[in-house]
């Protein structure tokens, strides 16, 4: 099992859910989400204690659920509140609440202890509030792979230049090293990409007219954020890296949810520091990202098939993977804390 | 493995079956039915003992069945009467031939020892013969559920309210309490909702006017076959338990055939008291069933669904529980019996 | 595990393969196959060692092959030419690349220890250098299937009379006793049908007025290639057994290819003594052909699909098993050959 808990996901972009039961699987837990007649979301375990019927095939009564087999009857905090046919509720009726959170346009689930769920830790950046930037929501993909192996796409900017050669990358970085850096749970690979020939997203969007230089910032807040800083600006400024904000510059969001140990969504966005009020623009900068983050998904689960055979030999590590190996060195560090006791005591002092 | 053996199934409607090879599976045994050039109906396993292939892929010689692979030819009795190119025939050379009896337009068989296919324990009703009553045949539904979980449904009055509010139940009889009782290997389950609207099956062919009393009494014949008893009556005729005939009365009647663990048939039927030559009424009455019929089936699907996932939890008993928890006992006792040696001998006195 | 392994196989038509990257599965091992600049063809194991990624999913670089994931690019002989990113070459980055062989428009491929691939050892016949016969290639059937039960098949000239009754076999050979006999590892199976009506395929091929005699030979060379030696001549001429010649003769060729332990292909095609110019009769031919391969697909898909449950009994032996078993036999003989160490040393002298 790979799954970190003690986490903040995303369950869907907030229009998605209404007052109608909408049915999630996150690893492998079936969810019920709905808003309450005052509008709040609600995720609440989507099985009846009773038959184990899904409780979204029943029906909200008020802001109560209730199963549309034998009719109990549950609140927004899971306690059963009616169970017909009887006059006493039973200690087991009841089904687990998931805490939630919605900002930005997005709902968030935690998946762990819920005295851990602080709303402090939900992913945020200062540039939604900016007025020199503009966020575009995209789209949620669907991909046939377990989280980590997308997870570790997300740490390695070596595959544009062979995954993605019409969009994000060009033959020009094919050999440019690296850099990988751990920053707590933050794992950041980059590289720089100096005097060379716009790739197809700046030719669209950059009106460059000569070289850039380019420039691809990873950050995989693990176990399922990543913020992909990238942009290019015109080589003969040769900005330092810290003048980003000279160039055009975005913010490419990944919000991975594990659905399953083989299937995963990703919701993607965008944040860029150029046409602001063109909302067209924004438009067709996501048509490039779905061509390219559907290459994704079908290099990822090309290979999530083949794990359905065991391998026939040891994987071959190389140097591109400095990063997805130091992710799943914080995935293991945050699996094993998790796998640990919360409250340990003092260990007993033996008796001599 | 949860099948009763000893015991009479549908395998199906009578004019289902012809001179054509029809296959079907019931308790994961394959078998093939066809009628002789009399018209008596003949049930063998539908597997060659020579290379496995279904014998329902060869063809009829006469009342023969011949293999479409070499030719091996077997009579109605299962035994092989040539095998092409050898004038001998192996002893090891038959199929299994499975007891059957055919009335009241079903194809009944027996899927237990053959000495103990007493055609005297078909199930039959009284009402088929009085002409009072007309017997109208329904669908065989086909449902992706354990049989045990369709009959507990069929123990259950309290579902109705909450799984047919359009047609058999209403909100009246939400928490009206049910009664339960065992008579040898029969399960009952009934109540009465006096004094209140009818549901929209009786507004739809009772005529009321005001508040009816409305009863419905469940026997599940165990394993396989019951009986619903309902209907409605006028509530100021305020009519007695046993006076039920006064009223508008149906039988529905649902005969379960176990396919796989996870797989079952339903063939179901009604007769009713009223529009005795009213064919057209039977077909009406049907719409209204198939609808009913699906509304379960929706939900055991569902639930069977979710079996394959192992539970989190110990299922939550709830007072509905009690006619399908009297059902489990009575097939736990059936199970137990067909287990146990069938001739068992005195046991030997230990020499002291 | 069925498999033998030092046998060519089949691995498509030639005219199949070209420039790009073809995906084939072979005994459960993933291949791709593609053709250098020069034409030549070669097959590689179709799974980066890095990440598993198919480089089926990746692109030729004149003759080498790189992955479409992070660029790991490999030569025909499957060695690692370069890794992006890194200027060293890991010992381990290498794929295999299996031997090939191709000859009279087939691609061969050795599956077993390279050094025994010999190219002596690839199918052949005299009849396609001969005159007096036309060759005519035919399809690539996907059959459902155990390699070995399709071989069971090719041994067996008793089913046609009962599979392919409108085509290759009628009821005057139902009876007819079978010859069976091995030669090294080849299992010939054969019958005359003297002075009988012509088969469906001789009627519509062969002009005959009167009875015919026909034979059926069947060679079937383990693990994987069938000769289908058939034919008629009229009666009245009562040509010997050496003089098949001179009646109307086909050879129907078999190749099998395991794809895994419940699929396989057979890539079939035939060589005539009639109408050696006739492209169109040729066609017409296949045509029949089709029908018979296609009635034979039914049979064994039908026969793998109960291969799903465990036999309830012990397979009957039957007369007409004699070439089955005998081929069986030859196949136990060739896995024990290949599960020995090839290169025995003598036994160690135990000190006395």
């Amino acid at each position: 099992m790979t799954f970190v808990r003690n986490a903040w996901y995303v369950a869907g972009w907030s229009p998605t859910f209404g007052r109608e039961l909408t049915p999630l699987t996150i690893m492998d837990e079936d969810i019920v989400v709905f808003r309450t007649e005052a509008g709040k979301a609600v995720a609440l375990t989507d099985e009846c204690p009773h038959k184990r019927l899904p409780l979204s095939k029943g029906k909200l009564i008020g802001d109560s659920l209730q199963c549309g087999y034998h009719g109990l009857t549950f609140g927004c905090d899971g306690k059963c509140l009616r169970v017909p046919g009887q006059s006493n509720l039973p200690p087991s009726a009841w089904v687990r609440a998931y805490p939630l959170h919605e900002a930005r346009g997005i709902l968030w689930i935690w998946m762990g202890e819920v005295e851990k769920a602080d709303p402090a830790l939900v992913f945020d950046l200062p540039e939604f509030d900016d007025p020199r930037w503009a966020p575009h929501h995209g789209d949620a993909l669907q991909i046939e792979s377990n989280y980590l192996a997308l997870a570790d796409n997300l740490c390695d900017p070596a595959h544009v230049s062979f995954v993605h050669p019409t969009t994000l990358g060009n033959p020009e970085s094919e050999d440019v090293p690296i850099d990988c850096a751990r920053e707590g749970r933050t794992v950041v690979t980059s590289r720089w990409i100096r005097d060379a020939p716009p790739v197809g997203f700046f030719k669209a969007f950059g009106n460059f007219e000569g070289n850039v230089d380019r420039w691809h910032y990873y950050y995989l807040h693990a176990p399922c954020v990543a913020v992909i800083d990238f942009g290019s600006a015109a080589s003969d400024e040769a900005i330092g890296e810290e003048e980003r904000d000279k160039g055009v510059r975005l913010f490419a969001l990944h919000f991975l949810t594990p659905v399953s140990e083989t299937r995963s969504i990703d919701h993607w966005m965008h944040l860029r520091n150029i046409g602001l009020d063109d909302e067209e623009m924004g438009e067709r900068m996501n048509v490039q990202f779905r061509i390219a983050f559907d290459e994704d998904k079908a290099i990822l689960e090309a290979i999530q098939a083949r794990e359905a055979k065991p391998p026939a030999r040891r994987p071959l590590r190389i140097a591109v993977d400095r990063g997805p190996n130091l992710l799943r060195r914080v995935i293991a560090e945050m699996l094993e804390e998790e796998s640990s006791p919360s409250d340990e005591k003092e260990p007993v002092q033996a008796v001599s």
